[in-house]
């Protein structure tokens, strides 16, 4: 099968070798499968102990199960495989799993080839009158909520939102549903007008918030939420990168400030919300998976791969 | 009167000019007062825009108020001088008040010196059977106790300590009254020594911990606490220094680790502990105001100065 391969680059092969499943699994036939920041943080040095297929969004159609209703499904799939067996997955932590293999990130080949193997437990059909072009969005938005899984935004809250890119779009819309009075803070004009309608919008970070939310995606998203973050207020970072940063921890102490890392979310509302029409989605720029090149630089709000029609 | 003057350097003078009060204001007399290591972090430049008298723990003796039931009364005081206007003061957050001064440490005098003017406000008369030697620990056994107005420590928490010092010690043993398993991790076995009556002690840090909170005092701190905290878990901050550290924050995010600022706590909880006896404190060791030099290298747990007898 076709299969884009990551072993400190990236490169496409035709005859990669078929998975197989076992118990509890499912092959999955790719339908669409779309490029996250994380993919673009893995070819910049992320990770670079991964080896195997990259890629971790996408939507499929399961060929072959040992569940027997899954097959013929449309399908999306959370991305960690957790043993249920460690302290993480005893004390209700399972995408914590100390021996867990990440989809196209850790330990697993991913979304960006022809099939995959997946754990029935992690698949999720979708909707039927949900196009797959919408569907693909869930694993991005479930990211997203995972904020509001996190720290409790209120309808009184203000929030800084600090991005104006992809990630950001995403959770800006689920942070305003909530209610709150919302302000992104990005670098480019013209990326920002896509937040207008639901947020107020800023180049320049210089109001104080209970809530700041760094989404920027850079090394310096922190700093600038260090800056903006109320005393006794909330960071929730959403930027991974490779690298580290030069912070000044006292200031955090002295203000007493909660920083609170966030990562990947819940599925099962994720699908609700894409099927409430209430989240706005861009379409998405698709690419043949031998043109990656061409999909990794795409510079549309969304860029991914079509692999059957 | 005599006074520890801070204008970069530490200076001894003996007539600095006597502070007068105003509205809402008492003079007190200083009977003891202690130094934290915040004074010595102060020393090596964490507050290089502070001048002033230094110092901010202390218990005196009310001479003229004009709140009349305070003349006469022993007391401890509070450090932060709010304005009760900001947003912070308005919104419950008094100890971050945007206009505060901070007793030895931000536009107001401390009291390593005869006399200080305090608001009444902030002033917590000392029950009559307290000595003054156990009341000084006041203001570092709040600054404990914060932690458990911050964070939820159950009977069933496992909790890793870093830092094996005076904060560290005043700590540990308000984390264990909660009942949970405490682990001590420092670097000093002689030191570690007082803290096995109520806690585990090591000086290698491998287990995992739900809560780990750095006291340490030193830059590495939260590097050891990122190491050894569990994912999902809770670093609290106590450590503060001038300087930055190199921190790489994605672990944070992957892990959905909290990290929490503390600072200051509440005295009112702090002297009741103290008058309970559950709190085990050393013996200070005093020293004339003119010997602060010596004061300040004692190896002892606490150091102070004796103003009156």
């Amino acid at each position: 099968m076709r299969a884009l391969y990551f072993d400190g680059k990236l490169k496409y092969i035709e005859d990669y070798p078929m998975p197989t499943i076992g118990r509890g699994e499912s092959l999955v036939r790719l339908i669409l499968s779309s490029i996250c920041n994380t993919d673009k943080e893995i070819l910049r040095g992320y990770r670079p102990d991964f080896r195997g297929v990259l890629g971790h969004e996408f939507v499929g159609e399961v060929v072959d199960s040992d569940q027997l209703g899954l097959i013929g499904r449309r399908v999306v799939g959370e991305i960690n495989e957790n043993c249920g067996e460690c302290l993480y997955c005893r004390t209700g932590r399972p995408s914590h799993c100390d021996n867990r293999k990440v989809l196209g990130i850790s330990g697993k080949d991913g979304c960006f080839s022809d099939y995959i193997v997946m754990k029935n437990r992690l698949l999720h059909p979708v909707p039927q009158e949900l196009p797959s072009e919408i569907a693909i969005f869930t694993e991005p938005l479930a990211a997203a909520l995972e904020i509001l899984e996190e720290v409790h935004i209120r309808p009184s809250t203000n929030v800084g939102l600090i991005g104006d890119g992809r990630l950001a779009y995403m959770i800006g819309q689920v942070v305003a549903l909530t209610g709150a009075d919302l302000t992104v803070i990005g670098r480019h004009e013209d990326k920002l007008r896509a937040f207008s309608s639901f947020a107020n919008t800023t180049t320049e970070a210089k109001d104080s918030y209970e809530i700041v939310i760094d989404a920027s995606g850079s090394p310096s998203g922190i700093l600038t939420a260090q800056k903006i973050v109320r005393k006794r207020g909330t960071i929730v970072i959403k930027t991974t990168y490779a690298g580290e940063s030069q912070i000044n921890m006292s200031d955090f102490v002295v203000n007493e400030v909660t920083i609170k890392g966030s990562r990947c979310g819940p599925f099962s509302p994720a699908l609700k919300l894409l099927k409430s029409g209430l989240v706005n989605l861009p379409t998405i720029d698709l690419y043949e998976l031998k043109d990656y090149e061409r999909a990794f630089e795409s510079k549309a709000f969304k860029a991914g791969f079509k692999m059957i029609n």
